[in-house]
C-alpha cells in the first residue's frame, strides 16, 4: 500500500489487505473455474444432448451459488475484522483449501448424474456434501477464531454475518442429513444441496423490507 | 483497507471495494479461460488444420470483445455507486455467473462451425444468443437496481454508462432477433454477434472527439 | 475505493484502479494457464518422456518471460498515467487479448517441436512470433495514445518505461526478422524469442548500476 | 491508486502496490488450478476409484500447503518492503515463474504414484522436490536482495519473517535429503514433502501462545 508511511505499521492491518485480495482470487478462480466441466457428450443428436447436459449445469449452478455465498460470507466477515493475525491467515488458507477443492466433487454429481450409475452417484454426492460441510464449518471456525481473539472491530456488526451465523446451524444439520439421504436417494440430495445453496444466497431479511418499502442496510 | 480508521465504517462502502475486486477476478478469468478451448484439429497439413480452426478464433474474439464491454460497463457503474447493499451483491453475483458460463457457449458455438453440423450450430448459436442477452439483462437489472435503491452519488454522470443505456435496448433486441434468425442462418447470427460485440465495444462518441481534435472524456 | 470521499471524482481517476486491477488479472491468468499445456507423453521410459518434453518447457519458460516483460511494461506505463479515458480502456483491452491469446500459439510451438514435424514447426514459430509482435504493437499503441492525449502525469519519467521505448525498435525489427527466419527454420527461432525474452526481461542498466555499486532506481 | 495526489511519487513505491496485487493473481491462480489435476479414474467400483484416487489428493494438499506456505512467506516479505525497484520486479517474476509451474511437477507425482510404476514415480518425485527447492530459493534470493538493497522499512521486522529465515536452512536441507530419497524410496519422499509442507504452514510459536493464553503477533 502507497500509504504505508501514514498508517500504523502493525502487520496485522497490512495482512489484512492482500489476505482479501488472495482469498478474492482463490473463490474467483475456482467459482469461474466450473465453467470448465460443462460439457456436451454424445450420443444423440445436438438438442438431445443438450438436454442431457442438465446434470453438469445444474451442478454448476449449485456449486456457483455456494461459492458464490462463501464469498459473501467472507466478505462480511473481513469488513468487520480490525486486524488479521499469523494464525487468521492459516485458517483463512484452510478455508480456501474447501472453496477452491469444491470444482473436483462438482464435477463427480455431474458425470455421475450423466452417467445414471447409482453407485457413481452415491459417492459423488457424498463427497460434494461433505465439501459443502468443509466449507462451513472452517469458515466457523475462521469466524469463531476471530471473536475468541477479538480480532474484529469493537462493536461490530454487520446483517450479512449475523444472518450467516443464524442460518449456518440449520444449513450444517441440512448438509448432514442429505448426506445420509444421498446414499439412499442421490438425486433428492443434488436438489436439496441446490435449495440449501438459494437458502444461503438470498437474503430474505433484506427482500422482505425491499418488497415492504424499506430501505435494505 | 488499511485506510480503516479514516474511513466511515459502513457497511455498504467497504463492500464495494471487496465487490469490485471480485468482480474483476472472475471476469478477467472468464475472458483469459476462453483460450483453453482454441485447438487445431487432424486432418490436413499444419496450414489447413489452423485454416479451419477460425470458427474458434472467431468465437474468441466476440466472446471476448463481449466479456470486455461488460467488464467495462460494469466499470462505468461501479465507479458512480455510492455504496453496494445485500441485495446488490446478490444481483451482481447473478450477473458474473452468466458472464462466467460464456466460454461454455462459446465452446458450443466453436465445435458446431468445425463440424460443419447445422444442427449443432443451431443449437450452439441459439444457447450462445441466450448467454449473451442473459449478461446484458442481469446488468440492466443490476444497473436499474441501484437507480431504485439510490445506491449511485448523487448527479452522478458518465459518459460509458450514458452510452451503455442507449445502446441497451438496440443491443437486447439485435439479440432477440439473432438468436430466431440463428435458428435458420447459424453462420450469419455468428457474424451478427460478432458485430453487435464490436458495437458495444467501440466508444463512437468519443472516437468522433478525438478524430475531429477534441479531447474525449 | 473507500476514500471516494476525498477523491476528485472523475471518471477517469477511479478507472485507472480498476484498468490496472483487470489487466492485472488477466496477465497473471495468462502467465499461469500456460502451465496447463505442461505434459510429458508417452512412449519412452519416464526419463525419457521428460527429456522429450523440453520443447513445451522452453515455449513454456518464453512465454512466461515475455508476458512478464508486458506486464512489466504496463505496469511502467499506468504508474506515470494520470488518468485512463474511455479510448483508452478500449486500447487496453485489445493489448489484453493478445497477452491472453499467447498460451494457445505456445501450445502450438510446444506440439511442433514435439513432434519434430517441420511444417507443424513452421506454422507455429509464425504464428507465435505474430502474436508476440501484436503484443509490443498493440503495446505502442497504448503508450502512444496516452502521449498524445497527454494522460501522462506531467513530467512524468520512469527507468522502466524509458529502457521500454528503447527496446520496442530492436524487439520489434527482432520479432519480423525471427518470423521470416522460422519460415527457414523453426528451432533457430524458438531460440531468437527466448532471446528476445530475456532481452526485454533483463534490466541491463539497473543490473550494471548493482555490481558497479550503485543503487538502482 | 486514486491517492495518487497525495502520494509521494516514487516509482518503487507504486510498482509495490501493482507487484502485490500481480503476485497475489499468480499465486491464487496457481493454488486454485491444482484441482483441475484431480480425477477419478476407472477401472473399480466408484468407491474404489475414489480410495484409488488418494496420489492426486495427497499431492493437491502438499502442492496447496506449499503454495500457501510460499503465499504468508512473500506476504511477510512485502509488508516490510519500502519500495520495489527495477531488479526487484525481475526476481519477483522468477518467484513466481517457479510458484506457477509447481502444479506440472504435481501432476506427475499424482500420475507416477497413481500408476504404481517406480520409475515414473521416481521422476515425478525429483521433479517435485526441485520445484519446491527452486520456489524456496529464489524466495531466498528476493528476500536477501531486499536486505541488501535497504528496499525494507528501517527497523522492519516481523514474526512470519522471522520464522521463515529460521525455517529456510531446514527446509532446503530438507527438500535436498529427501530428493535424494526419493531416487530410492519414492513415497517416502511425497510423505516427507507433506511433513515439510506442514511444517512450513504451521505457526508454531504462534500456536503456543494461544495454548498458553497469550495473545499472537
Amino acid at each position: 500500500m502507497a500509504e504505508g508511511d501514514r498508517v500504523n505499521r502493525r502487520v496485522g492491518r497490512l495482512s489484512k489487505t492482500r489476505m482479501e485480495a488472495f482469498s478474492d482470487g482463490v473463490i474467483a478462480i475456482a467459482i469461474t473455474l466450473l465453467v470448465l466441466d460443462l460439457a456436451v457428450r454424445p450420443p444423440g443428436s445436438p438438442w438431445e444432448q443438450l438436454r442431457q447436459a442438465w446434470p453438469s449445469l445444474l451442478a454448476y449452478v449449485v456449486s456457483f451459488l455456494t461459492i458464490g455465498a462463501a464469498w459473501i460470507a467472507h466478505n462480511a466477515l473481513t469488513d468487520l475484522l480490525d486486524r488479521a493475525d499469523v494464525l487468521f491467515l492459516r485458517l483463512n488458507l484452510v478455508f480456501l483449501l474447501f472453496v477452491a477443492f469444491l470444482p473436483f466433487p462438482t464435477r463427480l454429481v455431474a458425470d455421475g448424474l450423466y452417467e445414471h450409475e447409482t453407485e457413481a452417484e452415491r459417492v459423488a454426492v457424498v463427497v460434494y456434501g461433505l465439501t459443502l460441510l468443509a466449507i462451513r464449518l472452517s469458515f466457523f471456525v475462521l469466524e469463531s477464531y476471530t471473536r475468541r481473539e477479538h480480532l474484529l472491530i469493537a462493536d461490530a456488526d454487520d446483517a450479512d454475518l449475523r444472518d450467516e451465523r443464524k442460518k449456518f446451524v440449520y444449513v450444517a444439520i441440512g448438509y448432514l442429513i442429505t448426506i445420509v439421504l444421498g446414499i439412499v436417494v442421490p438425486l433428492a440430495a443434488v436438489v436439496i444441496y441446490f435449495a440449501l445453496a438459494i437458502f444461503l444466497v438470498v437474503p430474505f431479511r433484506a427482500l422482505g423490507e425491499v418488497f415492504s418499502g424499506q430501505q435494505p442496510d
